[in-house]
């Protein structure tokens, strides 16, 4: 009898370092990395992953890790992998490679994860003028559901999927990338500051050798240098797909991606327990390691028939995907809303980032009412299964965004009552400890006190 | 026996002109504008609305009527209300007002509205440097389904809401509102356009006494011509709410909004069959009358309690709101992603704006290989229940955004397909017409050809 | 311009008795009802009914006028439409009749309803062995909300649909009907004792000239006379739809119906707000007069090509449907179990009628622990959105079944709870009534005691 | 650092027998079968499970092992756990145990299930004199979906449940269901022909030493035989829950379960991968070996204070239960009707057995038009996440069932159309396979002709 599951192409091991793993792994992206294996259409294979920092981060109570974290180190990825058909012939530029994810999960006995503030100086996060000092909080899962001893009182089903999924880039479309974010970062900083409010950080992480590791490309070389020097950062999700961060792509969905050189070369990584729209924190969803279940397809052609570039290239495309049919329910959500006028009270003309922080900073504001410190509602939502929508773009000069938040995550009641001398966040019932809410296995004591994300 | 009903406290004839209306409309945000009725928390009551234009656009198949609008008339809304509690004590400043839709849906004897596409002169709209001709779709309701002759083999369930809905600035509120948008109107294009891409239309509405309604404020009286002069525009939404074009403000929700003026003065109107998130054609939702039937609750000191100002003053403060039981359910979803590269190739900073932009491009582009003309495609993504989301905002330089598209609203399956010689949008099986899909109440012949909106 | 609403084609005045109506009704089936009037496929048409009374049932605080009801007059129905096709051509028999639901909703003015106990000597329930006095409970509407003065502290959105929908049958089908009712009706008490646990009422309703309406046959001739004698009675759902009493029938979906006469002669009546699986207390719905708002295809040949008969002939077929896309959203349900063990300990064979009527009690002596008296929570399972399953039925002996209540119906937490010391039903926490949650249109003060429905 | 996993239990080996693992295993219900491990309140474990049959069923193409089975052996079940609180105290009769099923799943590397008509002389089901004869589907696993080569062109998510989740029986409560089962098994056969149409199988499963086993008992001793004696079997779901086979009891889920014995011995079993409502071929879930990983909190007093018993002892209590978060989510369906009405055309009185009986054989004569074989559809309805609900049970005499099927399913459209001359089944598009819908790890060729499941 042939085996009943899915054919393991990169194992990893959670005790080993990233460059110690059997299948090597990668953290950017160039043609020229040698894929790791071969996948045949139709096939369901299994990859496993490290997390984005390899391990770096640990399951403690200091955010030191953060706080030094050196980001050429991201994202440890799994792959390239080499997608052929039935008849051996691998999928070619033009083509569309269709990924249907079939399971994903947590990586058996390390079944835990973090959601961390950056340090302003190292990287920030969308509110990094609000929150500029790293915090750490771990999550343990519980099946479906995560909990965490620093944010107590709220337990939710993850929306679990990868952070980062993508097919290798043409030196072409490589190039391209580099010349754009090239331009962006040599821009004046002042320019900048006229029209967003996020400047602290690097506007653009452009290629670097420092903690390069390119798969089988062995460090040293010549053919490694060359690599290094051009080959492409991970932390922007762009043409290939890679780190969009789409909290969406979970079980059950199906993403289309162009296929830009021979074999597709697609790659995984960053998994994710949970996020919210936005990943706003930075290092903002559950961050954990974990394996995906796959199926590709190729749809020859498809690219060209499918995907018309909007842009100066043909290469100017973006994925598509279908959504997946197991999303946790939910059924009540409590919306904040805000509009493109910043903090200082400034005006902006239909700025949708800036009307997602105001909305952000709304329900920050509203949620540490009810006991939590603003760091804890800032990590929360960033990985909470919360919605970002850009609902008005044209009601010029206000963009007006809205962020909704399933009111069935907290242990209490969150939505405004009319009720005369309620402590706003205190006991609304006496009671004892639940004790299916969250376990901790046995491991920390629940936090008495809410306000206590872990600092350096 | 008393009534059942809810109490009519505005009606409309929507065969008279907006002042000609027995109670008085008015299309400006100002503390002075008096109540026309007084309702008391508790009470269910009915307002009935024009169009956001009054009947300036026609059922019939000219895009002249938008071409040649005059936007100085919008919004005409119904209100203002003073809410007062069972003991008659109005709302006061400080409170918040809790506003339940009940009910909503078009007038009886009026079941139709129109989507349109804006003159590029005439104020654009997200997409106006791809589309800037004046297009109109007229859409007929059947019940809670709505069809158009114009861009046929599309049916869906509206998620009916009002496009405004908000209550009386105070004089120290709407003075920040003038101040801060005359503020950015005055700033160079030059600057503005370093970090958008919006540019073709004026950067603020601000305060004109060109075709304003103020209820009963009598025209040209020396109260009037205060009132006018410094009155804000109701294209915006602001702290207020007003036009936050928020497409889950329907059946079942509740929205809480700040009080700033005694009696709160609450006003609603432009009302939406349906509305994809951001509305992007401006003129982009199924535009109607309709009737609202509300119950107001008056939560005491609530706006000091739930809402904290984020701004330099008390007043900074935003609506929240909570989404009703009976949104139209959908289960599969294409999405199409944006990244904040535009389309010149150019990168910027995580700008969502600029990102969603690409993502309802990709989404065009698409969708205009089933059959359809890129301008009809532009006039169902802003009014179809899509949803716009703000996938990824941290990882520079580009932000991710979404665009989900249910696909059920379609009559073919526009899901990338592994197909062989299908001619795509061709007629996948030749079948009689669904008379069920679309009746047109036997009004206008179906568009055989589907490339036909109407253009001057 | 020609009108854009619906065609009314059967307009009814609740002020008027059934037999006053303008256009007249029917509250038998039979084939040789005249149509009223004829209604083309693809056409929105407008359907207006009385309650399924007539009227008869008053907004009052007394049960008498159901504990004295003659059922004779059951159900009220306005129709038949002859359908025809757009060259006039009627429904023949053999065909299926598509009727899509555009829209429905109570007669405006009338926005109320009612949910009753029968007496146990006059019809009974599902328990009337449990409780066998009439009682009612009224309920009001707040757009899509019901609440009930009887039933404090319980507010939902209606699932509303029309309790009957159903084409004539024809001669053959009408005699086959009479022929297996009255055998069942004349079948020995005690055989029937034997296996079920429902015996107190008429086995099976058969015809009868009392009270008989026959539409624009006129009552006294000797075709009146003749039908009148032969004409099923509408309480039993058949192979022609009837009064099947589905609570999914609602906005939006479809229903494929058998034509077994010329022209389909379409009927509907017996409008509910709202109904739980099951409408176990019989009078069980939230009773009410409405209007629909349909549109019909004829499927011509379709009931032999969908329908294949199960019975002895080719009548023998059942209607099938497709679920519409607005049905309240609920996430969070508690479930109650029932096995086909009867009350007193007796143990049946895999009987799910036997099964859910344990389900039922289950649930209603737990949710009288949560302040309501059993008579209460018997009307409210009858008329809320809760679903009835059979889950297992080939475990021998044991059928099982669950009954599963949408938690956010109520306003206090119904789920069991590791909480000492908690009263059960008692109050929770302290506070200000909701304003929001039932205003009774100022009629009537809302009940402090919980345990008062309306008795004679 | 501690583990993070959940604590393994109960481990199962599927390469061995069921009297070979490691934990013993057990089939049957009584107080003295002594727990095999303690756990914790609030901790989270893990359970495995071998298949209901302990792997006598086997992943080939004949039906002979059903044919043959002996269900004697049916369920090998895994524990009794004893359930004690923080304090080691252990459960005690009168509570109530809160079990939340955190998670479940295949086991990994037997990712496969079979779905299967039992003969008729050796079991029979739901619908055995239409389907006589023993028939096995396999489905393999793919993540989240399964597939099978005997059932093509059909694939969904599954609804992963335990069939048995149960505590153990007091002495007092076991005699209590031998009594009632035995007087049902020795009525008449006649008597029950009369109120049934299932008339083909045991009427009850009484205890039998006959493959007993008894987990710690060892098998011979004096204790053994009195034990296996007098165990109940554990076919019929009763008051401690046990062979429920609800559906829903999916990942998220809680259940509360009444404790009759110290300790509370909680079993589980009979893992599905997915069931339609009613399971009806009996063995008719996607049946398979798996694991579980649970919490549980014990609620003191709880029986008391939540479950009312209805029947004459303390003891007539039923289980309750909270559906989970994650199922699948589906927007359309197609639904059967069914009335108490049987095939030979006989009337029976509000008999919701009879009702569903001819509901799915609506649903089977329907189905088998898109070209699938009855068998096939049989097997389908039994395994896949249809509803069957209880419509009308108050109608008499017609009690009104429904199936609702959701249409997502299939690979084709099964909704019925107006469409001239389209062959119903036929290919509706030609097309390539398309290779994500079920790959069978490439063990099994696709079957070409719909119309075969495994017969002997």
């Amino acid at each position: 009898m042939a085996p009943l599951s899915p054919r393991l192409v990169v194992p990893v091991d959670v005790k080993k370092l990233p460059r110690e793993q059997k299948v090597p792994l990668h953290n950017r992206w160039h043609p020229d990395i040698p894929p790791v294996a071969d996948v045949t259409e139709g096939e369901l294979f299994r990859v496993e992953m490290v997390d984005w920092s390899g391990g770096r981060v640990r399951d403690d109570n200091s955010a030191d890790d953060l706080k030094f974290m050196d980001f050429t180190i991201a994202h440890y990825l799994s792959g390239p992998l080499r997608i052929v058909d039935s008849e051996g012939v691998p999928a070619s530029p033009g083509d569309l490679l269709a990924v249907e994810i079939c399971n994903l999960g947590p990586l058996p006995g390390d079944e835990w994860g973090y959601t961390a503030i950056l340090e302003r100086e190292n990287g920030g996060g969308f509110l990094t003028d609000h929150f500029p000092s790293a915090r750490k909080a771990i999550w343990y899962f519980e099946g479906i559901y995560a909990c965490s001893p620093q944010i107590p009182g709220v337990r939710f089903p993850g929306l679990t999927h990868p952070g980062v999924v993508g097919t290798a880039p043409s030196l072409e479309l490589l190039n391209i990338w580099n010349e754009r974010e090239k331009s962006l970062s040599e821009t004046s900083l002042e320019t900048i500051k006229l029209c967003e409010v996020l400047h602290q950080r690097p506007l653009a992480h452009l290629p670097t050798p420092e903690n390069c590791l390119l798969g089988k490309v062995q460090e040293g070389t010549a053919e490694w240098h060359i690599i290094a020097n051009e080959a492409a950062r991970t932390i922007a999700g762009r043409e290939n797909g890679g780190n969009c961060d789409i909290k969406n792509l979970s079980r059950g969905s199906r993403i289309y991606l162009p296929v830009f050189v021979e074999g597709a070369n697609l790659s995984t990584g960053d998994m994710h327990f949970s996020q919210g729209d936005g990943e706003i924190s930075l290092c903002g969803a559950i961050e954990m390691s974990g394996f995906l279940e796959l199926k590709c397809e190729i749809i020859r052609g498809g690219m060209k028939e499918y995907l018309t570039p909007v842009g100066p290239t043909p290469l100017h495309v973006s994925p598509i995907f279908e959504i997946g049919p197991v999303e946790p329910r939910f059924s009540e959500w409590l919306v904040f809303e805000g509009i493109s006028v910043d903090e200082s009270g400034k005006q902006h003309f239909l700025d949708a980032s800036v009307a997602y922080k105001r909305a952000v900073l709304n329900a920050i504001e509203y949620l540490s009412k009810f006991g939590y410190s603003k760091e804890q509602v800032y990590l929360l939502l960033s990985c909470c299964p919360c919605e970002g929508r850009i609902s008005g773009i044209v009601d010029s000069p206000n963009a007006v965004t809205t962020l909704a938040i399933p009111t069935a995550i907290f242990d209490q009641d969150i939505k405004p009552k009319r009720v005369k001398g309620r402590p706003l966040g205190g006991p609304q019932l006496r009671r004892l400890p639940d004790l299916l809410s969250c376990s901790n296995h046995g491991r920390l004591p629940a936090t008495q006190d809410r306000s206590g994300t872990s600092a350096p």
